[in-house]
């Protein structure tokens, strides 16, 4: 069977089921999870204690990554990747520690990164109907909108408490429900191990998202409070065998976003209109970072978090476009959506509402068209310089932080606060060669974008070209200094006026603004409520067995230990195969494994099982999650998933799409006898 | 001074000048050079012998190159880039010529390329008035410019005569001159010697466009008629001495296109429409590219020209992008055009004429941005993949053969026929591989930019992805091979009925020629009436200092042998300075040179002059030129300009703008001491 007619009798098979979960399929809620599968599938059923134990173990990384607590003295397991923009932070030309990896073999000699922030998933609470009620009979989408959102910061700002505490309203289904996430914050992190770049994504670009595979994509954290090494409740134990090929296996993470119930009219601006936007601007970005990267080995160092970021999204999101505009994967889209379609119209008593709800988004997805180009390029432009972006936060923050704390943007509330300080504040390195380079990027992407004489690209010219605003902007920035940042919040953005960067910044805040409530009104407001409706629907058809799409909250996702059978791609690659694609591609440079692995290849067992598939369902934001077998031993660490998994953001492809995972047997091999960190691997290993 | 202020200062000249040739400036033709400016700057009046001599020495190598005869025995000298495409097609995974270079050492061992066409400028004949007079009074737009190409046409194939002649006329200054060119041309050409492609684009994208440059960047092919060595009438002399520094040097060549004497609102189509688009899809491809070319070494050989294109290009429109976004250079357009506005209004007699011409322009490029995108979506689809544009041709050959030649899409008149067939019916090798990966881009490309839902996509891809689809066409293309392309072409179509590339092909062309129809009459047409008035007021006001814009035709230029003084960059690298760059990247693979470099160091004189640059003005097209002193004898061969000559496409900047040649001198010290090549070198220097 080809792989075209495999793929289409595959998505036939989604659209038959008609959008219930089946097999492997979801990402669930620790507080709903599929009892009924998992005890008929796998004959397991998990208890409270084992889900709260799971809960308070697994962490959120920075802004979008995974991890776990893997030790009774608070070190936290996450991937290279994951902890790669921490890492650059405590690097420089002097200290390389991309390039040369990173072990502190005490305690005293861990490095407090700069701003990483580590979350864990304290309680939950579903305040779906206090969210509901602020909406009042008679209210328009737009005014609905509003009134939500505004609860919606009351509630996180009553649920405060601690310090050390945050409270986040989490919109589930896409606004059918809405529940409270209490989390525990950790801003004392601590690098404890990282190995070289080169070893953490082995095979770079050609590698990724590719099996076999053959990566130690892995680094060490610990977490610290009052200065000391954190001692948990709850931490995860490693597994004394590892995987086995057809093991059930468990993976708890903080998958970052899916559209699995998005309407096909939604899915279709994706395609059409979303995807080619932002592919177009990582195609570009790409190019230039290259280019950048390309003059010299300085500028190659500091680029290379950007490049990694960049490229990574750039074959995620090629393998979902693909997806997209493959007619079998649409179709089955269509073909599900029929079937809801009949559901609710064989239902009868809430045809008219929730059939009207498709053409809502559909109109709302069609309005949005006329300025989804502009408010893409005006947030791409003030997020592509990280001088500008803060500036921008900085010009926010003076005019939202004298309104009360629930009518302010919503990052601007006060529960926001603390997280949003930690990395307006960050003492992190900045190369002002990388930042005249993006802000010359993001300016002549306005100029690109909106046309030479529009009038905002006009006045943030101000008529010079877009490499000599950028450097004027950046070598006139004052608020380059963490200092200055906080002077500037603090006195209310008074000691700001002559920055240029400020000037800038506060150029874009209006049309900003604009834009966004636009689309607040016009869009999300419409659709959260007719995404409700369709919710309902759904619920009232197959119960819970729909799961929400995902949204950088915990969840836990299940499977089995398989490969590819298809492919005869086997479920395990090990050390020796990665010393085999080394010499497979010799000579270059993201295939070239440093001078220490070659010195330890005699000591190393060449058959330890080094990566590991499965058909988890998992997807961006579950990097660093822990793969954990039915006690809840570690087992691996997720770090991708295949090719094939890449339409996981709109469709579960269980039959080829595969989670990976470095073992959890090659990571202790390789601490012990290629970094002589056999303290760490004890530590990792006790029981 | 800063970059900014001299670059502002210099366009304020620019400007001031009001729009006359002024310093090294101009691409001019042969029968109109400027002689009072080469009289009263070098004191050099060229003879018309002299301009004959170097007409028929200089020729146009393949669909965008220039080269010159050099020896009496018809070898032709051009640049390694310039011959990249026959070089690759001459090479097989076994034998790389690419990679490891070549060299016939006897006429025997020469190596005939499958489609390389070489032309000679035989002679020239002005007919404006002609063409002219095919426009009867009330004509419209439209009406007046089929007229005018149905004469274009007819003179073409009055013109033809013998079989090694072809016609074209050319279109000078937008439409106000129309020349008649003859050409004599060569298919017999043999391949005498390339360097390593690593030697000949050395540094490759991160030195291109660069100054120092260590760059071999030279090619010989020989010329054959009857199957023997052609004995040209004509030929340039190799300099003993070389180029000096200050020493006055001309360039013969065929500079692609310049838009010197487009209108502000013309550029300004330029700068938010045309470039932004076209650049987009330069990003994309060479993304796309690379990770094709990363898969393994056979797809990275067979990629390579088409990767070594799409970097250069993108480079080359990034550059001109940031010139028109650069409101100093922008300004001093504006500034020029007023002052010819001034003079039309001066002038009166024309003045409402003249002045419409700038209203026409502008509005037949707001018209064109309502259809733009789908015709370059179209257009570059068509032309992204190989056997799709050739399945393309026949297609059009099909509908266009049975209608008289001047009723015709002018590419399939008669006289265009003999190097269509050429480069229709070549064997060069096609790499399925490749093929598949950029009809996928194709495909794709067409979804993103016109959305999945447009009938031609969903025809296109015919309810397949677009990878599936495309592999579908391509293993499935009959026409894959040459001579089933001769057989369709020659059966009338009649034998590509079931060929899937055929018909897919034929799915593009109803609306290929819509779009086409639609530009011709609403732009084009216009243009070309507009532009002339345009043109007779600059003739009006500065007689015959205004050159036509490039037309891909031959042209002078002339300047002197200097560096940039503001940076300090030097006129001339040298063979020891190519071997310190590769030292300061050591380990890059762009900078690494062959083993027989580094054997040939100890006998190599390494203060040999390598590279060097002028003033001359020179674009895209002027490749393979040869760089000449006054006495015609070849000092050098063109091959890049430098950064800062990248706006030259509109304006021409000669502060800091050069032309970059590879020096006569080098090219023999490689030639006898590395490549052992002294019979060519003797041929060369002979005398």
């Amino acid at each position: 069977m080809t792989w075209q007619a495999c793929k289409a009798l595959m998505l036939a098979m989604v659209a038959a089921s008609g959008g219930v979960a089946r097999a492997d399929e979801g990402m669930w809620l620790l507080t709903s999870p599929p009892l009924e599968t998992l005890k008929a599938k796998y004959n397991f059923v998990p208890t409270q204690d084992w889900l709260q134990h799971m809960q308070r173990s697994a962490v959120r990384v920075g802004m979008g990554g995974s991890g776990s607590i893997v030790s009774p003295d608070g070190l936290v397991m996450t991937n290279h990747h994951v902890g790669l923009g921490a890492i650059a932070k405590l690097s420089t030309k002097e200290r390389d520690l991309l390039k040369n990896g990173f072990y502190a073999p005490t305690r005293e000699a861990e490095l407090k990164c700069p701003d990483t922030e580590i979350r864990m998933l304290w309680e939950t609470q579903d305040v779906t109907d206090r969210v509901g009620g602020a909406v009042k009979p008679g209210m328009n989408a737009a005014e609905a909108g509003a009134a939500r959102r505004k609860m919606i910061s009351q509630i996180e700002k009553e649920c405060q408490g601690d310090a050390g505490f945050r409270c986040q309203v989490v919109t589930l289904y896409q606004g059918a429900k809405y529940h409270l996430y209490r989390y525990k914050v950790f801003n004392d992190v601590r690098l404890v191990f990282s190995p070289e770049e080169v070893v953490g994504s082995f095979g770079g670009d050609t590698d990724n998202f590719e099996f076999p595979r053959h990566s130690l994509d892995m680094t060490f954290f610990r977490l610290y409070e009052n200065g000391q090494p954190y001692k948990p409740e709850h931490y995860l134990r490693w597994s004394p065998s590892g995987a086995k090929e057809g093991e059930t296996v468990f993976v708890f993470g903080h998958p970052g976003r899916t559209r699995r119930l998005y309407t096909v009219d939604h899915l279709k601006f994706l395609r059409d209109v979303d995807l080619p936007d932002r592919l177009a601007r990582y195609w570009r970005t790409e190019v230039k970072l290259q280019g950048f990267a390309g003059r010299n080995a300085e500028n190659a160092r500091v680029a290379q978090p950007d490049m990694r970021s960049v490229s990574n999204g750039r074959k995620v999101y090629t393998g979902l476009l693909a997806g997209l505009q493959d007619p079998a994967l649409m179709g089955a889209k269509v073909a599900e959506e029929s079937e809801l379609r009949s559901f609710i119209e064989r239902d009868g008593q809430h045809a008219q509402e929730w059939m009207g709800a498709f053409e809502a988004i559909a109109s709302a997805e069609q309005g949005y068209r006329e300025f989804f180009e502009e408010r893409a390029t005006i947030d791409a432009a003030v997020a592509g310089s990280k001088l500008l972006g803060r500036a921008f936060e900085i010009v926010q923050l003076t005019e939202e932080l004298p309104k009360p704390s629930n009518e302010r943007l919503r990052e601007y509330a006060d529960p926001a606060l603390p997280s949003l300080y930690v990395r307006l504040y960050s003492p992190e390195p900045i190369s002002e060669a990388l930042e005249i380079e993006k802000l010359t990027q993001a300016l002549s992407l306005l100029a690109e974008r909106l046309g030479g004489d529009h009038p905002l690209v006009v006045k943030a010219l101000a008529g010079q070209s877009p490499r000599s605003r950028a450097e004027q902007c950046v070598r006139g920035a004052a608020l380059a200094d963490p200092a200055a940042r906080k002077a500037m919040v603090e006195g209310g953005g008074a000691k700001s006026g002559s920055d240029p960067m400020i000037q800038l910044a506060a150029i874009f805040d209006p049309r900003s603004r604009e834009l966004r409530k636009l689309y607040e009104d016009k869009v999300e407001s419409v659709e959260r409520d007719a995404y409700a409706k369709l919710a309902a629907a759904r619920f009232a058809r197959a119960g819970e067995s729909v799961y929400p799409d995902a949204t950088g909250t915990l969840r836990m996702s299940f499977g089995t230990v398989r490969g590819v059978d298809r492919d005869k791609v086997p479920a395990f690659s090990t050390i020796g195969g990665l010393f085999a694609r080394q010499a497979e591609r010799a000579g270059e440079a993201e295939f070239t494994l440093p001078a220490r692995w070659m010195q330890a290849r005699e000591a190393l067992d060449l058959s330890t099982p080094y990566n590991f598939t499965a058909d988890c369902d998992i997807i961006g934001g579950n990097s660093g999650s822990p793969t954990v077998n039915a006690r809840g031993e570690v087992v691996g660490l997720i770090f991708d998933g295949n090719i094939y998994s890449l339409t996981g953001d709109v469709v579960y492809n269980g039959a080829e799409g595969r989670s990976i995972s470095v073992d959890s047997r090659g990571m202790v091999e390789a601490l012990r006898k290629v970094y002589g960190a056999g303290a760490l691997a004890d530590e990792l290993t006790a029981r």
